[in-house]
């Protein structure tokens, strides 16, 4: 009886009732292939520079993330056209937790970005692939003494101090490693990320931190260091971030009388394409398979327009008060690799018994969480060109409920092998992705016809090789590996 | 200004107005240590068998999980100790996703307990954990058309089928490996997770799949499964579960006289220590710091309980209708090593230039994620005896605000270097883990006094184990272990 109300009250909300509200919704305007230089192959398939991304996948298997060299040499170069120009730019370092991917990191650095890191094993991996170390930025509200030690060792070009606790420990480190560190001191204002995170500008400790970076044998205190958190998507936001930053410096210079030779103004800045799913629209997709709708295009702020905007705020700040105008640094990661990266997923199985079709796809929570949240658009690359015909809910391998890729995403006919394209998977794709049952995925980058393997896929054994058995070393003779 | 009133009003929900809100709330009555066996040791640290939790943070670094083999092995035999009495009893096999550590496998094989497992990866492991196949279940909507070879090839006990299209793909896989596969299908319910698992109980779905079965060549059809999803935590869940299922029987068997030899009644058993926090007590607890509530132990049901319960009421149904009783399965995963596990955490910072105090620990929601919403115990594993003072919020190392373990617990005074120890981390605090920013942590097995190594920490070196560099093979010449 339970059962039955409910599949009826499904069948009622999809149904005639819930069709006439859901008629009163927008309809999804497609972002057009060309936005990502996509096309059709001969065949049929989506493609782009002439590479089928069906055949892709039958080459290096599914799911698979696809890497565009262009594009990211596209974005570092918009990004640091401002620096080359006439007028004032900022400097730009890459996040690396957005997309700590060695092949990825190294075509951003030979562009001319530098690094962004925030624990020990970034920092190593910046080193690693040797990044000058002035061109390193280290953050985070957990960087470790030893890592410390090394960072200042290297000549790490700006340490963030995340606190009091913090600044202490980086004079410490640097007192350890025998050369002066230098530091820039994290701020929050209530427009940004609080919590952990940098030390309140409306209490004491700000003020504190500035005079005992100073008072500090082994500190040299250079930077004001901010992160919005929350997007800074157009023009309006960016302004709002940068006045408020100026503000704060006018306060900070009248209880300590200094001002910053380096303003870090952080990351928060956007994909184009990507956005957060409003709460009603996200609603009413899941419960009447209304589309979702892309994010407006409109006033959408590239990180070159934030870079000339916000220098030239910074610029004009300090003109107006005779100071030497500090240097302005970026810390973008979405800007620089969101849209240059998609994630290539096949249909496993289509189960058609409930109200709903689903479409069980081998990408799920696993490796491709944030898209549960954001808009993403997804395209068949199987069939591109076929019309679009009902709603699938698409949902992942893994054994929980809460594995759904998108609640209803209208798509042509689906049958298992049908590959479809998550677009903008560049950002937190990757570093949020587990190993929950299944492999991740490897990693492809496309250099105008040429593809090549960045990070191959795990394997199972890779799974175990950290498993010790029975008392053997890793893998040794003995251990899991030394099974049959 | 706007911070102004921002913290104005952080201090007063914590301040005297929050505090006569907070004070008519209950307060925190922690678990007690002997429910794990804990102990505090000679120099007044938190310890277990004679073994100091912080010195074991001091031999194998932190984060740390700690596995207790004499909890495995207890867990392990209460749930088969029905099996060896009179009585009706389920067979058991462990959920691989829940805890999918080597080490902690074997020892519940070991014990007698079988797998079920839900990916390729995981029947590959089980079958190298030379888990005889019998002994091995297959679930999961994305089983592989590969794997279902190896599975019915190898003789894999039961192969449920989530779908049409999966039982049809497990039937050619069987024509393929030349050998009958022994299935099920999973129905469900309206008290089960629905979405993209199960036939649907009210659609002709499971009376097609048995007829489907039935009549294929490389099928031989033994059983019926379901899993509940949401946590069989009392008798009365058990029961409800039990008995919406024999009613299904009873429908199936008259629209298609098909009884099963085997119901698999899934997993959904739960650990006494932990529960879902309900939304109001963590909207209290994160605007005016109350405590968090333990779940009440009464009327918990262990596995041992469950199996007998379960069991009789099949008995007790095919009884009253002359059937033979079909044999009777649990598939339990956190009931078996959810609290047989524990995660030790060293503090790194503690902020408190803000409201509140902050304490920055080396284990977030990178690898702790089912600490964000469910009641996991926490003590001070330095000093646990010292008085409980003020609240902290506990958040962990990675860059985002959503890295908060807990929002407000009470603590002794806390300091860098302090441990912290996380209880019942065995379910899905491995699996869900992630490596963000930093690698993931060891895992020993405490047996007896004796303290060894399950999985060694990550290092750095295995983040990028995967990645080619510039055209070589991953981690040879030219690969990113060639650089100096």
């Amino acid at each position: 009886m339970l059962e039955t109300v409910k599949t009826t009250a499904q069948r009622l909300a999809i149904g005639p009732l819930g069709q006439r509200l859901a008629a009163r919704q927008r309809r999804r305007t497609d972002v057009p292939l060309a936005r990502w230089g996509l096309e059709v192959s001969p065949r049929g398939a989506l493609a782009r520079a002439g590479v089928d991304l069906v055949e892709l996948v039958a080459s290096y298997g599914s799911p698979l993330h696809v890497v565009w060299a262009d594009a990211l040499d596209a974005n570092a170069a918009e990004a640091l056209a401002p620096l080359s120009g006439a007028g004032p730019a900022c400097d730009v370092f890459y996040s690396y937790k957005t997309n700590p991917v060695p092949g990825v990191l190294r075509r951003l650095h030979a562009a001319g970005i530098g690094a962004e890191v925030i624990s020990p094993y970034e920092l190593w991996l910046a080193l690693r692939l040797r990044v000058p170390p002035e061109r390193i930025i280290y953050n985070g509200p957990a960087k470790s003494f030893e890592s410390l030690c090394d960072a200042v060792h290297a000549g790490v070009g700006l340490i963030n101090a995340n606190s009091l606790g913090d600044l202490d420990l980086i004079g410490r480190a640097a007192e350890r490693a025998g050369r002066i560190a230098t530091v820039g001191v994290r701020v929050t204002l209530p427009s940004m990320w609080g919590g952990q995170f940098g030390l309140v500008a409306a209490s004491p400790a700000p003020a504190e931190a500035v005079r005992l970076a100073q008072r500090h044998a082994w500190l040299h205190l250079r930077g004001l260091h901010v992160h919005r958190g929350s997007g800074l998507r157009c023009r309006a936001d960016m302004e709002d971030h940068v006045n408020g930053v100026l503000a704060f410096c006018d306060r900070l210079r009248t209880e300590t009388g200094w001002h910053p030779e380096v303003i870090d103004l952080g990351g928060s800045l956007t994909t184009a394409t990507v956005a957060p799913i409003p709460a009603r629209q996200y609603r009413l997709n899941r419960a009447l398979a209304t589309d979702l709708l892309p994010p407006d295009p409109a006033d959408h702020l590239s990180v070159g327009q934030a870079s000339r905007l916000a220098a030239a705020l910074v610029e004009a700040h300090s003109f107006a008060r005779d100071l030497t105008a500090p240097a302005v640094v970026l810390e973008p990661g979405r800007a620089l690799t969101g849209d240059a990266q998609l994630l290539l997923t096949t249909v496993h199985d289509v189960k058609e018994d409930g109200a709903l079709a689903h479409a069980v796809l081998d990408a799920g929570v696993n490796i491709a969480e944030p898209a549960t949240g954001e808009y993403h658009q997804i395209f068949s690359a199987t069939a591109p060109t076929a019309p679009v015909g009902r709603s699938y809910r698409l949902v992942g391998p893994i054994c929980t409920p809460a594995d759904v890729i998108c609640n209803n995403w209208r798509l042509p006919d689906l049958a298992p092998g049908h590959v479809l394209a998550l677009m903008d998977s560049g950002a937190y794709f990757v570093p949020f992705s587990t190993s929950f049952s299944f492999p991740r995925p490897a990693i492809v980058l496309q250099d105008g016809a040429e593809v090549r393997l960045l990070r191959r896929a795990e394997t199972f054994d890779d799974l175990v090789r950290a498993d010790l058995m029975e008392g053997s070393g890793p893998n040794g003779p003995g251990g899991l590996s030394g099974f049959p």
